[in-house]
């Protein structure tokens, strides 16, 4: 999974401009809480339906974070904690982002930002995250529109940040081809959370053959306002509609390599590159089987994982334990100011990780949490992991992706 | 799983003395409950701790049931809604139960009872239980204790009563031997709800091979006070201490088969019967895999199973629905009161079952309910299962269990 | 509050044909769950928006009851649990009403009914309700628009069914004056939780002078899908809107008596009759005060009540207990078959009633609890009460409005 | 309200060793969080009960905080924001406090404490408390055992810090007379959180002449294991032990001031110093009435007030809100590093406060938030506040009181 985009270790400019599309919806009240306290991104225009363009943002937005709109800035939760350790003295937002005018979502409003984020709706963000894009505008979704497209990538930032590479294709391939718009997307909450572990196992002991996931979920998965709580309270809905289907496509996509096409070439008859779909390489495809729950907790995805190895003899629950715990992202070892600062945190506690206790962990959100690693009678392993679906689960990997790019020059 | 004892077809005598161990506990609560509204059995006795000892039952519980003690005996729940249309004109219980005296947990004060139920704590049940059996008293227990136990069977009614054929043989090798007394428990509340289809299938299609089972498991499972609120409330607990293990145990001494042991014998040199735990008579081991959650439900155990059968290819989603629906447990052919009207329930809407919707269902809890029927893209079939589990998943099994006994001739 | 009506002391007619507007909602559910139990009303109708026209109503339905669609006329809830018993073994719904086709909510389709219940929404109620009564059909409504209509009975039938004298006046100031039909509404469901308790104490020792009641409001009560479950998960949100005013304002109308009005007259200059908000017959104004939460329960709204009586000295708290356990409607001497055993279920346990283990009672939920009974320091007593806001809080107190109505022949 | 102490206006020592008693608790857990972070106070020793004696910390201890044990001292809560930003570069704790060994609580553990925090049990706490003063140890408590004792001051640290005045006679009067050692006792949860904005509105607008106060408690406030989850999950209990008389009796004190005792005096025959009860001084006897009930919520205790004004005309809404936003503790004023930003924060939204939402505020759980001032149509103004039933309803106001002692000099 090494990058093939050359590294540009010089620092980052000290501020970068950034617009968030959907900004009054429950994931871009995320980014914006998570973007105000940020070391490298400043908020500099802010994208809404009709009904909320031109009124401030304070008074177009139902906010509901657990930290007050006005107390922005402060360090509170958002970027990993050392970094807020060594920013928190330099900035306070001051009500700054409160008081933007907010705009509609076209790409003549963000002509400042030199990239956006997106928490659009999956109804509307089709069409307007593509005209972004057409307008030379690097955006990082994480709406679903764009998961399945061909060229674009779908990236967990703990896992995958490689797949960058075919950014490059994507915005040859646009006509007229682009110098620096394009799209990347995030993976859906549940299939982020319990993927980062399966990457740091396939890391250490080669392929998987196959994985049983059942998840249960929080209900700020669902969005505002969500799971009508006659449905939820003291209650398990053993059904989200469309989720296992993307955990099992998004987990081959996120796992799998980069490829030459077989049957896809540019003009020049030069092959595409292609996503293979955990299938070449000489690994075996990859099976996976979800059932999703969605449970009455406000945050964390629990998800109980049961997987094969390919390796006979199989790891031991230890040695699954050491290789979570030693696991190191690139995004990490780069220097990504929201990358966690463990990306998995290994609960020795028979009864832990928690979501009420653990959501947040050690990683503030931005890794993810592994229990109870222990045999599986059916397959060879398993394990709880669980993961903060409003942070890495969303917003904060959409964050961690632009913060890449930017190391890597992907942005300018 | 024919029973080789011979049918009493004539009908039970009208009334049926009782006692109840454990009384003013969880389980006590919901024996008394249920037996209040019984066309057969009448309570004579309540026994419980020293603390309770020589009180009436209303001073010495602390009532935690939804039908007022006040109210018993008005076909709330408990029994079928067929008997409870049939019988509640015939009885109401005006406070009797509410005003008998507590007693010891000693044979003595139950020399009336034709038959006791247990649900007592496992620490104390073991002594108890065996006192009671040696005085030639037929117990049927909710506690785990003598699960385990060699010449115990473990009886889920709607599964397995055909094991109540290793009775005679209990009885003979207790010294001295019992003319009436023995010992039947039912299983723990999770493998009681998922073994009933896992019975249906095997019995349509032949063995399985492998199960998964994901448990969501409400707080009431773990009695009173149980579980406390800070860790469950908006949480979920991915552990219960041994409940992994009970069901992965539990499932295969059900499923099984008794055979002749090939080390035990009696005196006469004839070899003891013993379970096979589903692994002889041609058919493979089973291998279970179990992972128990905690979650905030009141009542209702749901869990998603993922199951491979041994034939090939394996029956469609179809076919288990069928199957499922149409199970009909010797019980209910036998018209066991308490036994369920319909089995397995099969839900065909995409969200269904729940707790709080469906964990009564049109089987006042006596049967379970499966819904999402559908293919696992790692083993063959996978479906979510819903039961009571503090009616058929603990005092409605022991109830059915002790009605069969009695149309059985196996208590007199 | 003796009624002037003459009473009817004949049986009412074996079937009397209903029909249910706004069919498919929340309330609309409770009144056919309701209905298909009850020993007279048979229902004939059911009308819903256009979405479900044409449609059986099994499928227009998405059914939230927790007994099932197919379920219903077993018995299960609903009707007093004496009716219960003598009724349940002559009719079971047999799945009849699952199958009727739900019609537009207009008069032609209803013209089979001797009387109509009302769960329609507000927004479309007004004209639907009045619509019906000008096509000469009796309407018992738990819509809020024509609460506060100064010739419209609001009746808590616990309360004050005596308000029915006015109907003859409504259905002569019409044009054309009716024979027949008529609107009666019920109270909102925090109002007529607390309002019971109070008409007891106002027989029992006069005037009462002012009222401060806080409530904690079951989710249920915003209908479905109501609250999000992220508001309330966890949570109390200490506003209603709408809800402290209804409680303020309805008490009066409830509470009080019918006076000749000093203000309007008939053609004849005959003064009309109006509602004297209890205000005049020499009692002082009564003061109110609600402080209205929204809290994580599904059904049953508590509410803490401090009040001060006009009599001085107050009754103590053990007379005021005594006066609310002797308390016995008119509705409940008269007859009717779904009015409560018990009107007022009065707890002596310190920590009692509460929402899960109560909000049934002895009476089915069609009477209330009161608890805590106590001196108040600043006001004269305080107490808590518990109604279930589903059922005397909204549908039962309608279809017991309509039993009293059919028993004083205003219902012919 | 001012104080009589000679202020203190010289930076405190860098450092004070401080103690905590009852340390693997509830309140002692919390208590640890919030001195891990502290500017002054570093932990020395660490007291529970024999069964942890010996252990590490770490081993000892159940840990039921959000922020992980190991990342203690990184400013994730307790400070007051300001505090935070400023001090956290400096210190972290680096799992220190998790490694010391839990001791007996003796003051001879304690010699190098120069105070003590007692979150210890009821039970106990009477005669360790006392020992510690004995020995000279200057003690802030969270018990309740002392907080009716006629010389030990029952202090809200936002309300009446000038209690401390009545130390020097608490350490007259023992024998042999004390020159450092005291108790000086925080108030209950629920009491703490109404009383600051009754204090804010008598500061601003004189006696308040009766007040009724109904509660919704969160469960941590009954501690672990605390409230069984069968009992409050989608439930209220409308009572919690003791709490009443605890809310009706403490306001008195906290509210009322110190004056010459009419019946006590000392051997030179001048009068005791005595807590008038809010009845000297011309203000009139306050009455209060108050209702207690038990919620679903994990944190934040919300109380709905009416309250009753000795002024006429009382206050406007406007003037009320005004007055409590206006509020400026002394404690504030003196620069006690953990008193809030702001003491009352007033919420014009109507339906907040929330508890999920707004119990850290932005005064992080060191002040209360108010909203839904409003008219009372039975007394004068009805609001509802909300308070950090584990923040300043317990540990933050034993640390302000503590803070508050060193900067006045009365400890030394």
């Amino acid at each position: 999974m090494s990058s093939k985009i050359t590294p540009h270790t010089v620092s980052p400019p000290k501020k970068i401009r950034v617009g968030v599309l959907g900004a009054t919806g429950t994931v871009g009240q995320r980014f914006i809480t998570l973007l105000s306290d940020h070391p490298w991104f400043i908020i500099e225009a802010l994208g809404a339906s009709e009904r909320s363009e031109g009124k401030k943002y304070r008074e177009a937005v139902k906010w509901k974070q657990t930290i007050p709109l006005g107390g922005l800035g402060l360090g509170g939760i958002g970027t990993s904690e050392t970094e807020k350790i060594n920013s928190t003295d330099l900035r306070t937002d001051d009500g700054r982002v409160a008081d933007l005018i907010v705009k509609a979502c076209v790409p003549e409003n963000f002509r400042n930002c030199q990239l956006v984020f997106s928490g659009l709706d999956a109804d509307v963000a089709g069409d307007i995250e593509s005209a972004f894009r057409a307008a030379n505008i690097p955006l990082f979704s994480n709406a679903k529109n764009y998961r399945r497209d061909p060229h674009v990538p779908l990236i967990v930032p703990l896992v995958n940040p490689s797949h960058f590479s075919i950014i490059s294709q994507q915005q040859r391939l646009q006509s007229p081809p682009l110098s620096k718009g394009f799209i990347v997307t995030n993976a859906n909450c549940s299939t982020t959370g319990y993927v980062i572990p399966l990457a740091a196992l396939e890391k250490a002991f080669g392929p998987i053959e196959s994985v049983l996931v059942t998840t249960m979920q929080a209900i700020s998965g669902a969005g505002y306002p969500g799971v009508p709580s006659l449905d939820i309270l003291g209650n398990v809905v053993p059904y989200i509609g469309g989720e296992e289907e993307k955990i099992e496509w998004e987990t081959l996509k996120i796992l799998g390599g980069i490829i030459d096409s077989e049957t896809e070439s540019d003009k020049n008859g030069t092959p595409l590159k292609t996503f293979d779909m955990h299938q070449a390489g000489g690994q075996p495809a990859l099976r996976v089987s979800a059932s999703c729950n969605r449970v009455p907790v406000i945050d964390g995805h629990m998800e109980c994982v049961s997987l094969r190895f390919h390796r006979r003899p199989p790891p031991s629950p230890q040695q699954v334990r050491e290789a979570l715990s030693a696991f190191t992202p690139e995004v990490q070892a780069l220097g990504c100011p929201s990358a966690p600062r463990k990306a998995i945190e290994v609960f020795e506690e028979p009864d832990r990780p928690q979501p009420r206790l653990d959501v947040k962990g050690s990683h503030n959100g931005a890794g993810v949490s592994v229990g109870r690693v222990r045999q599986c009678q059916v397959l060879d392993i398993k394990f709880v992991v669980l993961s903060d679906n409003v942070s890495i689960g969303a917003a904060t990997s959409s964050i961690i992706n632009a913060e890449y790019a930017v190391l890597k020059g992907v942005v300018s």
